[in-house]
Formats: C-alpha cells, sequence, structure tokens
C-alpha cells in the first residue's frame, strides 16, 4: 500500500506546496484523495497515471480540495480515457461536480458519476474501503479512512501435517479460504480453513482528517491506523485562528494521533503563511512533543506502507 | 510595455509548461490574458502579484485558457484584496464565471465583475486598450489587439524658442496637451501643442491569436503591431489536424505574422504531445523559414517591448 503526496499545502498554493492531494494504490486499486488546483501538473511528476484512477474522494467543497478536478477530468479524457470515474463528496458535491463539468465547453469519453457521501458511510472501490467520518469545519465535511480488507490468518503448517492434508495445491485452497476434504485410514474427513488458519490478519490503513477542528469522532475513524494524514494549519500560537475557522493546530492533530494509537503522523495543510523552516522549526517540532512519530511530507513524497 | 508569459502550454500541462496564461503590463495597467490551471501559482514566480492585476481577459472558454480563474480569484480574496476586479470573455463567459465563482464555497471580499466581449469592441482598462476580433475555433472566440494610447509628438525646442515660449514648466503644459498663452513685446499670443509638437506618436502594441485558424481578421488585428503572440498547436505534418480542430500550424502563424508586418513572433499552444526539442526543432525552424524574427518562449519568460 502506498501514499504519493501530490499536494501538501493548504489554501492557497506556494512555490514548494501545491493546494492538497494524494493518491493511494493498493494492488490493482488506485484512488485519489483532494484535487486542488494544479494536482494534474503534480501527477506529471509522480508514479500515479490520471487515466489508471479508480475513484476520487473529495472531503469537502473549498478551492484547495477542489479546483484541479475539472482539469484532471478533461486530461483525463484529451488522453483517451474511456472507463467510467467515480467521484464521491460531501453533501452539496453533485452540483459543484455539475457546474465545474459544465463551465467551459468540453464532453469527457467517459462516463462521469458523482456520489454524495454521508458520514459513517461505507465505499468500496474495487479492494479498498473508503469509511466515511463527520469532520467539524463549518461546512459539509468528510474524515476518511481508507483500508484494506483482512487477510486470512497465518498457515499452521504444522497443524496441517498433523491432520494429514497433503501438501501443495490443497494448502493453497485451504488459504484461500475454501474447505476441502481429505481421504485417509479413517475414511472422509472435512477440513475447514479455521482448522489450519490463524485468526485472519488486519489489512493496511490510511486515515485522513480532510479539514477540522479536532473531535471525538475522529479518534474512532484514525483508531489504529498505520497512517494517519492530518491538516495542521496552524501553530500553538495560532490556537484562537484554528478554533475560529474550525481547523487544527499541530498540537491538536498530534493529539489525535496518540489517543488513536496510529503508527505515523503526517501533517499537511499547514497555512502557507509558514515558510518551509517555520513549518519544521514550529509545527513539526510542537507535534514531536506529543507524538514523536510525526512528519511533514514533502509534495511528491511516496510513503510504502508495509505490512 | 512588458509580456511575461506565465504558461506557453496548450490543452493539458506538461512538467515545463503550464496552460496558456500571460501577464501584460504598460505604466500602472496590469493585465492577466487567459488563465489556465495553476496560473496563480506560476505568478508566485513572476513579477506580477494577483493583488495588482486591474483586469483578466479570457480567449474563449477551453479548460486549458479558463480554469485557473476561480483559484486565482479565492487567492486574491484570502490575500486581501479589495479592489473591484473586471473579468472580460466571448458569449456564454456570463454563465461560466457564475458557475466558476459558485462552485466551491467562498465568497470573496471584493467585486467580481464579468463582462461580454463582442468581437470589435474595444475595451479601456486604466490606461491600456484592448481590442478585440473573432477567432475562428468552432465556439465563441476572440483575439486581442492590446495597445497603448499614441504618445505626444517630439518637442521641437527651436520652434519653442523661436516662438520665445520660456523654458520650463510653459513647455511641460504643452507637451502635456495644454494650449498656453504668453506676453511678448506685440501683446498676448495663444500657442496650441500642435505649434510645437511634431505628429503623435504610435503607442506600443501587442496582438494575441488566441485559439482559432488563420482569419484575414487576425491580419488586421496585427497589424504593425510590435509584437504578436500566436497559437501553434501543430507541425506543418499535422496540418489536417489543426484544420479539423480549428489551429493554427506554426506555419500558418507565421504567414499572419508576415502579412502583418509584426515587429516579432512569440509561438504558443503547441500540443504537449511535442517534446521540447520537437518544438524547436520542427515547430520553430518552421516558423522561422516563412518568418525570421520568430521566438519560442518558455513559461516564466519576460519581454521588455521598447519604444
Amino acid at each position: 500500500m502506498r501514499v504519493c503526496f501530490l499536494g501538501t499545502g493548504g489554501s492557497w498554493p506556494t512555490r514548494k506546496r501545491n493546494p492538497l492531494s494524494f493518491a493511494v494504490t493498493s494492488g490493482r486499486t488506485n484512488i485519489l484523495v483532494e484535487c486542488g488546483e494544479g494536482t494534474q501538473r503534480q501527477m506529471l511528476s509522480a508514479p500515479i497515471s490520471p487515466i489508471k484512477l479508480d475513484a476520487i474522494f473529495i472531503s469537502h467543497l473549498h478551492g484547495d480540495h477542489f479546483l484541479g478536478l475539472p482539469g484532471l477530468v478533461q486530461t483525463m479524457s484529451l488522453n483517451d480515457r474511456t472507463n467510467d470515474l467515480h467521484v464521491y463528496g460531501p453533501e452539496g458535491f453533485d452540483v459543484s461536480f455539475e457546474k465545474a463539468m459544465t463551465m467551459c465547453h468540453y464532453h469527457p469519453r467517459f462516463e462521469t458519476i458523482p456520489h454524495i457521501i454521508e458520514p459513517g458511510e461505507l465505499t468500496r472501490v474495487k479492494d479498498l474501503n473508503i469509511k466515511a467520518g463527520n469532520a467539524d469545519h463549518g461546512i459539509p465535511a468528510l474524515s476518511f479512512r481508507i483500508f484494506e480488507d483482512p487477510r486470512p490468518g497465518r498457515f499452521n503448517r504444522e497443524k496441517a501435517l498433523e491432520l494429514g492434508i497433503p501438501e501443495g495445491k490443497t494448502w493453497s485452497r485451504l488459504q484461500n479460504g475454501e474447505t476441502i476434504t481429505i481421504e485417509n485410514g479413517e475414511g472422509t474427513t472435512r477440513i475447514s480453513p479455521s482448522m489450519v488458519l490463524g485468526p485472519p490478519r488486519k489489512g493496511r490503513s490510511i486515515a485522513y482528517s480532510g479539514d477540522t477542528a479536532p473531535t471525538d469522532e475522529l479518534i474512532s475513524i484514525a483508531k489504529d491506523s498505520d497512517i494517519l494524514i492530518h491538516e495542521a494549519t496552524y501553530s500553538d500560537d495560532l490556537s484562537d485562528k484554528a478554533a475560529e475557522y474550525k481547523h487544527s493546530t499541530a498540537t491538536q492533530a498530534a493529539l489525535i494521533a496518540r489517543k488513536a494509537k496510529v503508527g505515523k503522523l503526517y501533517l499537511v495543510h499547514s497555512s502557507p503563511r509558514y515558510s518551509r523552516q517555520e513549518k519544521e522549526k514550529v509545527l513539526l517540532i510542537e507535534a514531536k512533543k506529543i507524538f514523536s512519530r510525526s512528519f511533514l511530507p514533502d509534495d511528491l513524497d511516496c510513503i510504502e506502507i508495509n505490512r
């Protein structure tokens, strides 16, 4: 499972940071989360093809999360995409998407299918699951948990031999969840997978805050995820501004990471008013005080999430 | 008078070229022509402030000329612009602009005033004049001639002394177009500016094709301009594609430049399917065969047009 940050900035672009967008790849499934202006150009320098995107998720309808969508769709069409594209967003997304698709003269050669997601809803895109939570941002806004299916438990080799199951294809069938029958001295025996497999193993997971003031719901969305991508618009000294505009500080993001017991925390969407140095010297340090495994990704950084 | 190319690409971005946009500055007047996606980010590396833009002109409503507009307006507002912004485009522009301004949750803190321009119309923005022509692109589309007012003629110092006009402020008043009276031995004499000034001198001018198949109207829009910025989407071997999509080849652009007797030709909007080398080795060479003062600007190149 891989995350590529296409844009890590907030509100408006800087020379170093495009507005928000990241791509998640798991096996044959590719989704894009957020699509700030310029996302399609960022993709040209990343290992992601617009043509191969299966779906796009938008957390809320502020420009820095959405304005790259019409251009990306247009470019997919000019580059001969023919597959349907499913796009997901919060309440009001259908109207915004319709405007985005009709404000210029162009007609994609493929179907674009907008979906409104309610908080709590679970969406399936090929092999990935996307659970939406409610974000607290003053307008309809979502958080997401993106997770793989659980994998089958570990195969108990000793147990299989003890039961007299012949090594080879039969083992694979059991690992794939099939019940088999074997013949031995005592007649026919049915062997179900649970007899030779350990408990199912958790799939990998990513949580993403969207833009939000801290909420308890986000802790449950992020619970035990491998990584949490969290907005950190302000530093502690601007916590009043964070509250006013319903954003989070780096400290608040780190508190969520700690309470949710995530593996790593990636801070994004810091205000473009901070220089790179300030982001590192202030925001990241504030987060690390609370949660040591905090990181500040750059545009075009990719992270592999290992099993 | 200065032109800064913010984006020189066509159709969709490449790593080296943003979709189309250029800024024109003349004295205290700043206008933006075209606003492809990513224009605001390009401006961060150019000597142009979005806050100081007086007006924006869009030639036609294809995404690569328009999709950067909502983000630019939003960023102006987030950076405390308060001045009205006038935006101009062809038939249908009002509807597109309304969609662009309402598809996300944001409310600029300043007035945005859309205007539809008819071909032939002359628009005044502070000290600049913008004449629109009809482009041939299959949808409502414009070309532009952007020009300064004529400057007063050269001041005839000898004539002024001969007429007994005292040197100093009086000379400046005449140069500024004021009629004055002077007292001398023979009584009072009225002196009009034409008595001491040569014929008015032509202001500087820029012509821009928009996206278009070649037209005679464009020759008259570009007539004797200092520079012509012309689309060159294809090379000669794809002239059938140029005709089909109502674009121009580099050769066709150069023919317009030659017939209009312009000073220099700048080719933009070549298809992203050409590499940089192909653009230089094919498109530019084809143009230079017809019109030697042809150039292929890069993103962020600025040109000074001298008097």
